[in-house]
């Protein structure tokens, strides 16, 4: 490979879920591109660096200073759903069902990594709770380090006079039991509703 | 999404094997890469369109007039291996076995998709058969375009007076009977060699 190659390789491998094989693939599938499109695509790695920041209330990624949802007078004020990230809120979002507002984390506690509580974006979800908050939903992933942040975030906003919530745990629509691991299936077990 | 992410994550799609998914989080990560690895990422995508050319003498992707392979005094100029891309010549070079030199058609023949011989750079490897070359070993992938391809050179050029080899099909090193292709297994038959 030639230098530019490689090195533009080594920048693809670099990116997560990228191996060596698909980074030189898409090195050389740069190549191939023309000129205009591989301008924009470079345009386009600086001007997400530029033009997003987080929004201030909320802490989502935004190009304002308060993002879409904070500032919607449609949504619900008093119920803020606590995400690990961005791309949790876009899932939630794409249900079209959730009318409450966010409030993203930006990671989970993981002491093993160095994470504590001052690393998340917790002390301005704090500063949010002005009474008008009746609820907090928990929706951390179903991991051990979000189901420890979901603890954490309990422990810390019950006593302030808040609802805290947390996503239910079960079978997933569409499974079966024979498929389910074991923590799953013992989850539903113990999370079983009334018919 | 911001319409920055939106846009760097729809680039990160349009490029091979990357879904809508891995792309969202491509564009995330990028997001969470400092802004001086961006920097170096985007300038790199542009210095490979800048760089690279092609070997005037083997058509292979090179950032001088005439390519390293070419240019090895070592390597033996009788004979040519014919690959259909760079990621092939590499493939080969990998194995630090073959000392000849290569000749990179940049595709196979298609007709379903308008790629022709003269869409190839068949003429280039005509002009380098000035009675020094020995043999032509073709190395196109042993699929349907691939084969298609190493017949139409094969009659092209044994009238030339040059010996045209094709790489053996047979049984992958390592594998077993049961789980080969039957095309492969009749390939091996066929192709038996004494013992």
């Amino acid at each position: 490979m030639t230098p530019a190659l490689e090195k533009l390789a080594l920048h693809f491998a670099s990116l997560p879920a990228i191996g060596r094989k698909s980074a030189v693939r898409l090195a050389y599938h740069v190549l191939e591109m023309n000129e205009e499109e591989v301008r924009a695509f470079a345009e386009s790695l600086l001007e997400v660096k530029r033009a997003t920041r987080l929004c201030s209330v909320c802490q989502c990624f935004s190009e304002t200073e308060v993002c879409r949802f904070c500032e919607d007078p449609e949504r619900d004020g008093g119920v803020i759903m606590c995400v690990e990230d961005n791309r949790a809120l876009e899932a939630i979002e794409a249900l079209h069902e959730y009318r409450g507002r966010y409030h993203v984390l930006h990671g989970v506690l993981s002491p093993m990594d160095g994470i504590g509580p001052e690393q998340l974006k917790i002390k301005e979800l704090l500063s949010r709770l002005d009474g008008t908050v009746r609820e907090v939903i928990i929706a951390t992933n179903p991991s051990v380090e979000g189901e420890a942040t979901a603890m954490y975030l309990g422990k810390l906003l019950k006593p302030l006079g808040v609802r805290v919530t947390r996503l239910a745990y079960g079978l997933p629509v569409g499974g079966t039991l024979e498929y389910a691991d074991n923590t799953t299936l013992l989850r539903a077990i113990e999370g079983r509703t009334e018919v």
